[in-house]
């Protein structure tokens, strides 16, 4: 319950805005937000945040949950780890719900690159209340993959395989069920659960027969991002397609692809293949973050995960960055973030 | 020093005896033994290791650092980590030199296969000291090469190489400096420096121009291994030969490397690459080991680590146990055991 709490400076605030913050889901169209409201002496008069889309925003919900426990948060600061929205979406825009509630000051961790919804601590600050900047890695690292989205107009790509240690994602006859292992699917069930998509080829489809379903310790997950076959090709009858929630891309642009997604609010997809896929994502720039599940296996034969990048020497190798590694029973995960195209 | 030390119980000298064993040389013709005699009482009487091939086995230096000690070993119970010797090879057998110090019982935690140094246990009995089998899971660790040697009558093989996800061990145009990072390559030089050779085909001598050397924090390191160079084609003239502890064996055929390498003593090889021979290491079923460096990197060109293994479907493909994983930088180590050919 949130009576009766010592003082908070405002740094501890934001980390309690950022704890918050993570109660929300990961997939949907807007970042996971968290917002307290510190009084003159670093009171707590009210906390709350985004619970998804077409409910309140953070900011909102902590002036409810103040107004609910009969406390005025006039002369408050507002902690919210993103800048204050400043336009009319599925609700109304916070800068006028803040200032309506006689809110004085706001600090807020990340800046919102939105084009529609960005400009939030500049119409406070002509309002009055000033607005300022206090960073902050955990909001930045819960926001991460939206703020991208945004800025770059497309969802969030994450390019996600599983592998042999000699790069192969099926042997010669295209059999590929089992290279990883219980805990490594496991986990990518875990990742479906917390995107808005999941996107794969036609050739995929037609030889392995996914479902695409999130699951979850062998249920369907509450969440199932929407199923995307990419390509020309008639998959209808397939498994994929038992889920009202698919959608076919007859396009080999990944593009198109991605646009395709954008108009239905998509922030982030999970590509999982198979390698002719994956490598036109590659190969175009557009995968933010790859997830190389590695299995301790050799095949000698059979499609690598990537073919044809147009690289011709190491030197212009495409590199990860901030690489981390996860071991998953007997097999590997490495992600790796991808900064730039070709 | 060694005095004063609680009694031991025979499964703590069994601990100590390990730790002793530790201390020798994970190279050379021999394992890493180690020895704790212990008095009636559980008074250690005396204690030593094997400090490499030509020096005195681990029993010996025991009841020699008894004798410094001034301290009588008859009626004592030696605890070594392997089954005492039976044969005379650069020195005597141990089982003579425990008999004639008096010894009571003996206690060991791995039986010795050799053809030639094996059955000392029985020899033993034989002579009314009993032998008694304690397994000790340090103990096996120690000797798992040397005894997986002995068993098979050819070097234990490491297979060690550097590859990006998409499992390329170079570039399109035969460049491979660096996939890899400092730490991962670091790495590499502590494992050639445990081995008794490296070998790579004369593909990689051709292109790469190795050394071959191992090296600690920029140095040389105090061990070299004998450096190998397997193929028919010409490479002298190429830094690899500026050692004179190089050996050429001009075959095809990973078996007359291995006679050739165990001929010399050669215990334990790290075969380097390139992909060819890597390949017909593996087709021949004579890895035992697997070091692969996976560097977060995609080529999308260029040789893939293993070629032709003749593995048509997942259900036959190569697949590694006893996986370990070790982050070195930005790289991942994956080290699995093979226990089959094909
Ligand atoms: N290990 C793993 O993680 C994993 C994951 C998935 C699949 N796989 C394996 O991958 C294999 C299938 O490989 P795949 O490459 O055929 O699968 P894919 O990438 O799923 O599908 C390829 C098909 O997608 C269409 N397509 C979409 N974009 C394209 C583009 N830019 N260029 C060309 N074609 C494009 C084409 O079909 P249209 O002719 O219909 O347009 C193409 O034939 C199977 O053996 C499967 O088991 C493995
Ligand atoms: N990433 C890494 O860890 C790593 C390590 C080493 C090399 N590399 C890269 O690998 C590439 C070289 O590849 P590679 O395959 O040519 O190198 P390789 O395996 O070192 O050498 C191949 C040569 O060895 C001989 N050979 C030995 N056993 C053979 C067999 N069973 N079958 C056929 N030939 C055999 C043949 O030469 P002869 O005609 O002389 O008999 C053959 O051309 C280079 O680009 C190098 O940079 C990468």
């Amino acid at each position: 319950m949130t009576t009766a709490r010592a003082p908070l400076s405002v740094a501890a605030a934001m980390d309690r805005a950022v704890t918050l913050a993570a109660n929300g889901p990961a997939y949907g169209p807007n970042p996971r937000v968290g917002c307290v409201i510190l009084g003159a002496e670093g009171a707590e008069l009210g906390e709350g945040w985004h619970r998804g889309a077409g409910t309140p925003h953070a900011e909102v919900a902590a002036i409810a949950d103040a107004r609910a426990r009969g406390v005025d948060v006039r002369g408050g600061t507002a902690v919210v780890t993103l800048e204050p929205c400043a336009h009319t979406g599925r609700t109304g825009p916070c800068v006028d719900a803040l200032t309506q509630a006689g809110i004085a000051a706001v600090t807020y961790a990340v800046a919102d690159p939105g084009n529609a919804s960005g400009g939030g601590a500049t119409v406070l600050e002509e309002r009055g209340i000033p607005a300022t900047l206090m960073e902050h890695a955990g909001a930045s690292a819960l926001t991460h993959r939206w703020l991208t989205a945004m800025r770059l107009g497309r969802p969030y790509v994450i390019a996600k395989w599983a592998a042999t240690l000699d790069g192969r994602m099926a042997a010669a006859d295209g059999t590929s069920v089992w290279i990883t292992g219980p805990e490594a699917r496991e986990h990518a069930h875990g990742v479906r659960a917390e995107v808005d998509a999941i996107a794969v080829g036609t050739g995929t489809v037609l030889i392995d027969d996914p479902q695409l379903s999130a699951r979850a310790g062998g249920e369907d997950a509450a969440h199932q991002p929407l199923r995307v076959v990419i390509g020309h090709r008639d998959t209808s009858g397939r498994r994929v397609w038992r889920d009202p929630n698919v959608l076919g891309v007859a396009s080999h642009d990944p593009r198109d692809v991605l646009a395709a997604l954008w108009e239905r609010e998509v922030r982030a997809v999970v590509v999982e293949g198979g390698p002719t896929v994956l490598s036109a994502f590659l190969r175009e720039g557009l995968v933010d973050e790859v997830h190389a599940y590695i299995a301790p296996v050799l095949l000698g034969a059979g499609p690598s995960v990537v073919d044809d990048l147009g690289i011709g020497t190491m030197k212009d190798a495409l590199r990860g960055e901030h690489v981390n590694f996860q071991p998953l029973g007997a097999d590997t995960l490495v992600i790796a973030h991808l900064s730039r195209g070709f």
